[in-house]
């Protein structure tokens, strides 16, 4: 009902809707339609009232909202999600993502917090995660894949994102370094990381962990990340919409994960290489025999980084802790 | 202590050895030996006392005892496993040891219960566990090695497993179905289940389960299992000692783990292809178009099962249940 209320406000975006109006179209009393306007005001929803005229919404919350998310994720196809859970501070969406995971919660399920106590990337290390200002997510996948392909999952998320961001956050130029950090201009904005659980050869569940720095100020990374980590809001001079990143990025998923799933990593594959910003330059990499310099020169089916030494031999690279800092 | 005065009752077999001598060699009080002496006795070891001759040995527990295992762990090169935790009876070694490997638990953890009252296998099938007559354990392996690879440590498992019993158990013709059961006759005397947690392409603990049938009689299989499943005793016409078989088993695998981590997989492609069974028999089997009949012809290098389909056209299967029934 909230969000019935809420669409015809926002149709209305100039004007007023008179509480006679709502309460004919919805079939519910001029009580129960303050009681839900005062609802949606609790959540953060500007609303005047007028006794004259009706109401009209003046102001969205800078807050995550469910009927906001719910609203957008349909208004964009993402069918994907179906369960969403939003959380104002936990320790880590991941860890909650992993026990509705181990207790049979099923795929699309979606775990989103304003704040995050102990956010956590790669290698244990702290995703910092300041209250409001980014999308710290998680959600549940049961692909039924063998779980060698599981780094070609990693792959297709970090396309899913990087195609939804570049729509929203149009005209950035965002891209990919392999496997699945998104830049722009050579600074992180978004990490991803998929916890997998396995038995013999079948994906149990993976739990997909999101981090996007969407409206991050320059005040908010210390000196030492200025030059290597940045925000959409930074970068595009304005803040963005959370609620429209999330939904935009379940709807890109969607349609790559039903790709994939029926005509394989190819496709994948090709969008992967064409957003990517790895390919091409050499670097110093680390394998069996130590350091070497090599060019990355395509990803093998399998989704590792097919790497061309100084004299010719082309051998894959499967993890980014190979790939060593330049300078 | 225990163990040592073990070890000397042992080498004594024919023999008492005087509680003189045990106190001088371990610098402790003949009541002190006494006391130990009655704790091996409360742990089911037979020990005869002669007031005048000594002690003697004679009858080992039919229970796992940890002094029992440590020593043959110790005799046999099992460095391996630093901790074992044997229990009585518990729900199931997986999941005791997925939590202790959660909790950071080094490789080589082991956990072994008499009795299992959740044993679980392969796609969340029972595994049934009566107390005493099998071996039901659990180990941890932290193995450097990207996530693709773990279906090479299913296979490698198979192998050291199927070599220990071939020792142990000699002269039975143990061998090796496609990917990891052990049969003798085309029936099944063990089932092994890999755990696997992931994070992006980096596994983070492998917690692999083992079930080996050693003593169960006939009667403790009902009849729809009398041509699908036997155990050890049934196969040779006599009782094994499990301590045995559970050292011989991490010998062998530390010692393939070991050539599997230094040179790769193909040394134990060779052996896994030299014990299978599953090898250029024609069977039928599942694949994305539908059933096929086809020829299992090899493993490839990443452990999956190339089969040949009557055009001649060879293509890998990932999944024990691709395998279709015969008949």
């Amino acid at each position: 009902m909230n969000n019935r209320i809420l669409q015809m406000l926002e149709q209305q975006s100039e004007g007023y809707v008179s509480g006679e109006m709502l309460s004919q179209e919805l079939q519910i009393s001029r009580t129960a339609v303050w009681k839900h306007i005062k609802k949606l005001e609790s959540e953060g929803y500007l609303i005047e009232a007028s006794r004259r005229l009706g109401y009209k919404l003046i102001g969205r919350p800078s807050k995550l909202t469910l009927p906001e998310l719910t609203q957008q994720l349909q208004q964009k196809g993402a069918q994907l999600v179906q369960s969403v859970k939003l959380f104002d501070s936990i320790d880590s969406t991941q860890n909650i993502a992993q026990r509705l995971a181990e207790d049979g919660a099923p795929e699309g399920t979606l775990v989103i917090a304003e704040q995050q106590t102990s956010g956590r990337g790669r290698m244990g290390r702290k995703w910092v995660s300041p209250s409001g200002k980014g999308i710290y997510m998680s959600y549940i996948l049961r692909p039924g894949i063998p779980l060698q392909f599981a780094p070609q999952l990693t792959l297709l998320t970090a396309v899913a994102l990087c195609r939804a961001l570049r729509s929203v956050a149009a005209p950035l130029d965002i891209g990919i370094k392999w496997p699945n950090d998104l830049l722009i201009g050579g600074k992180k904005i978004s990490g991803i990381l998929l916890e997998s659980t396995a038995e013999d050869e079948r994906l149990r569940y993976v739990v997909t962990g999101i981090g996007i720095s969407v409206n991050l100020t320059r005040e908010d990374y210390p000196p030492e990340l200025h030059d290597i980590a940045t925000s959409l809001a930074i970068e595009l001079g304005r803040t963005l919409d959370r609620a429209e990143i999330i939904a935009s990025f379940f709807a890109q998923f969607q349609q790559l994960y039903a790709v994939y799933l029926k005509e394989g990593f190819a496709p994948i594959k090709m969008l992967w290489e064409a957003l990517s910003v790895s390919l091409h330059k050499p670097r110093k990499l680390l394998v069996a025999g130590g350091e070497i310099t090599a060019t990355p020169v395509s990803l093998n089916d399998q989704g590792a980084l097919m790497v061309q030494s100084e004299d010719g031999t082309i051998i894959p690279i499967f993890s980014a802790e190979q790939m060593l800092q330049q300078g």
